[in-house]
Order: structure tokens, then sequence, then C-alpha cells
């Protein structure tokens, strides 16, 4: 197992808590909270990892980078995408890139 | 090779990138702004997410989601912690959660 | 003339540049972008008077959340409200604080 | 007594507040809870703002900016600035911007 392969499993969890009533998980509490509640916490992390780095504290970090992919993950989830998307975006983008840096040898300007 | 991995590999690309002159890619760029200039682009992004999740657009979600996950590997590859950690911290979650299940289980209350 | 009133008088100039030319001038540039771009800049200024604050930096944060205030004018302005309602809002507030703190003299508890 | 006067009322309000028992009231609350506790509202009611703007509700969205503008004023105060220097940054451009203008119709470019 690659250590990646916890943010399939999470994104699994995710998925199967949908239909769970609101205050069996953490997670079912944050789906009734509906889009506004799960976009607040995804606000609140962000600024949380952005005081952790101006802190300069790496491990506080870590965990608020954590805080924030989780509660992204959540609002993935919630619209019924995940993180199998996001991989296959970033895949995408790394194409483009490659293409992008094969021309630009090609074509020196 | 999982769709995951595709995390790492760019992780490693963001760390070779530290040491190169600002103006040789956008990532070397965002590096020479410092902590201050990659905060402002997570903030940014985090916005952007929500604000795909309102209009309730699975493609902008993910697009937006895939851009907040980026900036925040450049952030901790900025103070020189990457993924790996962050997947570290979620299996430490999940162990933690799996023996709090576990005692709620001996212990129903 | 209180120093308030610059937030009036700055009222009346945002709305009078609702219907001028996208490069008549940075606001009214900013209301062509919409909904999406002037909330963009808003959640900008939040997250860098975040980091002055983090900074201890008092001017840079009277810089950051003045910033912060005239983009959320900005977001007023374009859903045709303004700053005379925030200040009833306030007002309003308050109104409501004062009687709650009477009730509370009058049933001590 | 001009709608602005509210804002320098509870600029005082603010700074007595500073000295208080943490349990005395919320905002003696908040500033127990430090610089970041205080942000992380900030960053909280940005994000509400935006969220309401997209929502195209002018009620909620005079509300949010509200919640902006007083949770902004908590941590100006905490910082010992307060309303009365954010009037005089807006004062400033304005004259900067008044100066330029005039800059502009003498040097045509």
């Amino acid at each position: 197992m690659t250590s990646m392969e916890i943010l399939q499993r999470l994104q699994r969890v995710l998925a199967e808590r949908r239909n769970a009533a609101p205050d069996s998980s953490y997670v079912a509490g944050l789906y009734a909270k509906g889009t506004d509640g799960i976009c607040k916490k995804v606000a609140e992390e962000a600024a949380e990892a952005i005081m952790a780095a101006k802190d300069g504290d790496q491990t506080h970090l870590v965990k608020e980078v954590t805080d924030l992919w989780f509660h992204s993950m959540v609002l993935l989830a919630h619209f019924g995408v995940g993180v199998e998307d996001v991989a296959a975006e970033f895949l995408r983008r790394e194409g483009v890139s490659g293409i992008e840096e094969k021309k630009q040898r090609g074509n020196p300007s």
C-alpha cells in the first residue's frame, strides 16, 4: 500500500456516510449542514493553515493542511465527485505542461 | 501506477524548484514571493472552491480544489514538508478513530 | 465633518461608478468582473489582514482592514445596498443588546 | 448624530472590554482566544459574506458584512488601533487619488 491510498480509502468512507443519520458521525453532521456549513469549514481550515505557516510551525502546518484537505474532500463528496477527479485534473495539467515544454524546446523564442 | 502517485510526483517537482531562478517557472515565482505570497494564493483558491460549490458546478469545483491542493502543496514544500506528511497525519487519525471505534464497541454508553 | 463621513462619501462614489465603462477606473473594472471577481478580492484582503495581524504590524493591519472594508463596500454597492444598511444593522443589534441587558438586570439568574 | 457614529461608539465599547473577564461577554471571550481566535472569525465571516453574495441575498449580505466589520474591529482593538485609523487611511487615499487625478488632467498622456 502506498501512503496515498489513505486518500482513496477516506474517500470511500466519506461517500458511504452521505446517507447516514446526521448524529451518527462528525462527517454525517457536516453533510447535514449542507453546502454553506461545509464551505465555512473549508474557509476556516484555509485560514488556520495560513496562520500555522505564518508561525513557521511545520507540525501545525501539516495538521492544518490535513484538515483543509479533509474538509475539501467532504465538499467534493457532497457534490458526488472525489479525489480521483482531482488526481485526473492534476494528470491532465501535467500532460498539458509536458506538451508545452516540448513545444518550447522546439520553438525557442 | 495508482492515480494518487501524481501527488508524489508533483511533490518531487515542487521540491526541485525551490532553488530555481524566480522567472524559470510559475512555482519558482511563487516561492520568490515568500510565505505571504503563497498564503494569499491558498486563500484565493479556497474562496474560488467555495464559489464553485455555491454554483453547484462539479467540473469547476474539481478544478478549484485541484488549484487549492496545488497551492497548499507549494506551501508545504516552502516549509520543507510535503504530501507524505499529510498522508501520515491522515493514517494517524484513521488509527485513532479505529481505536476509538473499538473502545465504543466494548463500552457502549 | 466626522471622520466617519468618509465612508458615506466613498459609498456615493462607488454607487456612481456602477454604470461607468470598465476601463474608466479600478472600481468600474471590479464591477465588470462581477460577483466572483469582487468576492475573490474580499477573500484576498481578509487573508492579508490576517497575515498583517500575525506579523503584529499595526500600520499594515490598518491598511489591510481598509482594503477589506473598501472591497466589501464594492460588494455591497454591487448588490444595491451600502454602508448605511450596515450602520442600521449595527444600531439594531445595539438596541437588541441593550434590551437583553435590561432583561438580565430585571431577571438575575 | 450621523448613522456612522455607531462605529465610533462600538469602538469605545470594544476598547473598554479588552480588560474584562473572558466570560463577561462575547467580545471579552474573543480577546481571550487571542490573535488566532479573532482571525479565524474574520476568515469565517468573510466566507459567509461571499456565500450570501453568491445567493444574491441582500439582507443576508448586509448581516454578514456587519459581522465581518464587527470582527475586524475586534481585531483592530486587539492591536490597539481602531476605526478612526481606518477612516484616516481612507481619507489619505482619497487625497492621493485626488492629487493623481489633477496630475493626470495637467499631464495627459
